[in-house]
């Protein structure tokens, strides 16, 4: 399963925003409406928002427009992914050495892209091995196929685990408002034919307390260097149920997600997103027009809640900020 | 605001269902469509279906149908709320004294719907004086004039502390998967201009870390003699997050709601709904059609977590059991 391609030029994106009813592929030749596609979230996912910042950047390349615009543009789409800037920067520094040559620029995309889903095969295959025998694994949000270049982070664990026949069942969180647990993470389970059960996200408490649940992994759209991670809105209560209820709570991510400039999770800018995403579904109105909202696109879990984070290098234990460092360190 | 009117032998329900969009009432002359309005919750909410329940008796004797299966019809509408066997067994003891007479019934069900009113109010005193000044108030589902006969249960102590001057701002989880937090708490507490912000359920922990949140109050559908309780599916989580940030929390219920013949919330018969309940929304899928679903109505919330429950005759504190057996020795 992927939902980023590259052909002749033109950068095609799966329209996350109408799965699983539709399959829609979006073709883009103007770095402009990509940049649009990453805001409204035709392509959402930290890692594949980054791998599709990296192909815009050709595409404004090959129609020889100016790239630091175009730099600007693509990274005032959304502010709280990492990924998007680390690829970014990485374009950009190869425009300086290759004087904006389009096809070496487009070579590094492609890196970029290949590199990614290489990472997520490993994160998969480090992440597998803290996973028991049946196991039943929650999940929120969607840090899948759809989500990466590839194959996915913490779906990536879940894939590998899978392969391993380690997998009893797998919880998905249906992640209001966008529901791209039920949208997104459902669709590419049931289409890998892995066991899955689809809750609405206040449901996980009250299975861990069944003891229904044996661990939780998510993605990471931005970690500090301490272990503090944002993550989709409702990661954190996930963790704190997880935490009351003794069970293991892993994050996966690639180091690219990693932003050590950043001392702790208080550091990272949150977006807020439209109220009419938690007023409306579909353009059916759920909610009083009149009614305040309030809602952040993400929230931000502490390290002290986190077991483990599963990066495409192993799988890193506390103290997290001298051993994300080592990480760094000694690649 | 009210949602259960009788008049002329006639039982008026406000269409809960298609809040808050449309206010349609619904007129009922035979009990057994009223049976089917509580199982597909035109209305709902633990005291609104007690008295619902109550004048749906009465239009079975005005019919002069066979009481006892009307009782039984009725008992069969919805398992978990007590407070439908409650209101069923005071009707039929009335029958019995009264030889079946309709008048002396409907006497009987205007009192049950008078009192609860009554009750609520009581209530709302009650809880209105554990609520701290500038209050920021999570309360989850809806507890409200709609879930009751008026006025409301955890809405009951929100509307009391506002008229005091005391409420910053309520916080109502949407309550995913029927909304009642959205469709219903939101346009109650819009309509009595009580200053509200709607949040997905899995933003309620974000905002306690942020220190935004003072108390959580919630309502109850059946509470067992050790204070351990089952209220709409979301409740326990928010009681796990509010005992993880240190805050209080509290539920409200009538003492009808008690059900001390249950020792703990293990023997709280817990409905399961329809699995489409949670792959679509007013008809839109939003999930693949061949994802399986958990989709308890309820979960059960362990009166450790429980700071106080507020009842018509005070707030209970610990040890529940004691206390609560106390409430009901010394009315």
């Amino acid at each position: 399963m992927d939902a980023i391609r590259w052909k002749g030029n033109v950068l095609s994106l799966l329209d996350q925003t109408r799965l699983p009813v539709e399959e829609v592929w979006l073709d883009y030749t103007d770095y402009r409406p990509v940049a649009v596609a990453i805001r409204t979230m035709v392509v959402r996912g930290a890692p594949a928002i980054g791998v599709t910042a990296a192909y815009a950047y050709c595409l404004a390349a090959l129609a020889g427009e100016d790239l630091d615009q175009a730099r600007a543009v693509l990274a005032a789409s959304r502010p709280t992914a990492v990924n998007l800037f680390w690829a970014l920067d990485r374009m950009a520094n190869r425009a300086e050495d290759c004087g904006g040559d389009p096809e070496a620029l487009i070579a590094e995309a492609v890196a970029i892209h290949q590199e990614d889903v290489e990472m997520c095969k490993a994160i998969g295959l480090h992440g597998a091995a803290v996973v028991p025998e049946h196991a039943r694994i929650l999940t929120h949000c969607n840090a899948g196929a759809l989500a990466t270049g590839g194959y996915g982070t913490a779906l990536g664990v879940i894939r590998a685990a899978h392969a391993q026949g380690k997998v009893e069942m797998v919880y998905a969180d249906e992640t209001r408002p966008l529901l791209q647990g039920a949208r997104l993470t459902a669709y590419e389970l049931v289409c890998d034919r892995i066991p899955a059960t689809l809750i609405a996200d206040n449901m996980a408490a009250s299975l861990m307390a069944k003891g229904k649940i044996d661990l939780a992994v998510v993605g990471c759209d931005r970690m500090a260097a301490n272990g503090d991670f944002a993550n989709k809105i409702g990661t954190y209560s996930v963790a704190v149920n997880a935490h009351f209820h003794g069970m293991p709570f892993y994050v996966a991510l690639p180091c690219s997600t990693i932003d050590l400039s950043i001392p702790d999770g208080s550091g990272i800018p949150i977006e807020e997103r439209d109220p009419s995403e938690v007023r409306t579904l579909y353009g059916v109105q759920t909610a009083p027009a009149e009614v305040e909202v309030y809602n952040p696109a993400f929230d931000v879990t502490p390290h002290s809640l986190v077991t483990g984070i599963i990066t495409e290098k192993g799988v890193v234990y506390p103290p997290f900020r001298e051993n994300l460092a080592r990480l760094f360190g000694n690649p």
